[in-house]
């Protein structure tokens, strides 16, 4: 009898689902809207939905289908117990129990940035290490620690929320946690156009960023062309990014660091910058660590889900 | 049949040693001097042999003892192979092999931090908790993170190596491990005592710290007496120690975290220098963190040490 599990990571507008063999080879993916309205009542429902036609559709037996594992943006605890996902709608609830009661089989629930680092060490850029931080750069910069091949969920689910340490005294802007000097002010894509825009008014240097548009890709790909004033920026993001990993790494002591996220597509370039500043700030048991790119993009969330369930019954 | 373990706790000058019955009630303890000539070859025959001592004149059969555990002053895998151990001598090699072939049975090995966090957890300041910090204040800074009731030891037993993430890049003077700006010089006994004298230097004011000797007991001690520069180097303190937490919380996101270490002797006004700090800087779900001291002192390494190896036989 073959057997079969579902990754499922729920977004704000889209749910990404996928269909595994439980060596972990994708073998069907797709998606669904995310219906947020009625306090997002409709999504696991509509997951649930989903899944059972999947199965009829493929001629599977409901047996042979042995779980569904869930990353969605919020703090979920290692009951699988969400604690407001206000994107979602969602206030406080099981999404474990909630779709066990509809599908019948086992679920196991994380954090979205969590489980996507877990898909990174199974499947992605994190293959073959079993301690890893997965740093996702993205609108935002979202975490993910592993440790000893799980997860690292914490109390209260929000393990791993890196965008919200402290970096910066001097900063006066505000990020969205309503702190001030967080990660996520200079590491994410806002955060290199909001350092790029800030540099293009203090400074008087030529720049290609003085024309067109100003955005992580672009500041990027004048970091490529040499532009001084792109390089600039690139090292002063490579500075709060590779210090503050370095404190991590004296937490954590990780075998690998991953990056991932849309401005992990400026490609190497990156870790050419992250590097130095991690290995001149961190603790000497834990300078050694491999740096590497995120591979899997938007699919991490759905091997992560699909690894988190097959750990949980193994 | 009463089954037992053994808690041994190695430092540089003695190694500590306790006989537990299996729910963690301490028996006896005593102490045996640590050998660190001859590459510290000695340490582990010693320790078998005091041991063996113990059971003997506790009249104890061989399978009533049904295991030791072993904390010491290096990164120690998970594997229990230590990789240098400067204070004892010792180059890379597994305590737990080498132990298990003198006494024939199961040994577990960890860093003495590590191992004395998982003691707070069990039995002392941490009791309650799965997901802890605890960061002991002494001559240097220890940390110990404990993740769902487990040590976190990390790629090579460098886990939490909390005292050397670095706080500050205006420092000048150099740290132990070789950086510049690490915790440890700004929150340990000897931080605390730098932090005061250079406070003495740079300032005017009048303070009970200008007479007689200076250590971080004579300043929290002037701090309860109100001496308004002692007051100020607390604050300070506070200020370095809280805030690191708070970076350490947004990766971990602990339940609690409990404050050792000799300097932690001062007693809860400890804690309210530390606290608003934390507060202010932490991403909100890790805000609501119990906060204590830790209350096992020494003894706390060999209460560990005997839980790893509990755990390891559960």
């Amino acid at each position: 009898m073959s057997q079969y599990v579902f990754g499922v990571d729920i977004g704000g507008t889209t749910v990404k689902l996928g269909f595994f063999d439980v060596e972990g080879n994708l073998l069907d993916k797709w998606e669904i809207p995310t219906r947020t309205q009625e306090g997002g009542s409709h999504i696991l429902p509509d997951i649930a939905d989903s899944i059972q036609k999947k199965l009829n559709e493929k001629n599977i037996a409901p047996k042979e289908a042995i779980g569904v594992g869930v990353g969605a943006p919020g703090p979920i605890d290692g009951q699988g117990v969400v604690h407001k996902a206000v994107n979602l709608g969602w206030g406080v609830f099981s999404i474990k129990e909630t779709l066990e009661d509809i599908l019948k089989m086992p679920v196991m629930a994380g954090n979205d940035a969590n489980v996507a680092a877990l898909g990174e060490m199974w499947k992605g850029g994190g293959q073959g290490s079993n301690d890893l931080i997965v740093v996702t750069l993205g609108t935002g910069v979202g975490g993910g620690i592993i440790i000893g091949g799980k997860m690292l969920t914490g109390a209260t689910g929000a393990g791993g929320e890196i965008g919200h340490i402290h970096v910066e005294d001097a900063e006066t802007d505000k990020c969205g946690c309503g702190n001030t000097g967080c990660l996520e002010q200079y590491a994410s894509a806002t955060g290199v156009t909001r350092l790029a825009n800030r540099k293009l008014k203090n400074s008087s240097k030529d720049s290609v960023l003085r024309s067109g548009e100003v955005s992580a890709k672009t500041v990027f790909d004048a970091v490529k062309a040499k532009d001084e004033l792109a390089m600039e920026v690139a090292e002063e993001f490579g500075k709060y990014l590779g210090e503050c990993l370095a404190a991590i790494a004296c937490v954590v002591n990780p075998e690998a660091i991953v990056i991932g996220g849309g401005v992990s597509k400026a490609g190497e370039i990156l870790i050419d910058y992250i590097k130095p500043h991690y290995e001149e700030k961190v603790f000497h048991g834990s300078r050694n660590v491999k740096f590497s790119l995120a591979t899997l993009g938007n699919d991490a969330g759905i091997y992560g889900a699909a690894k988190l369930v097959l750990d949980a019954l193994n």
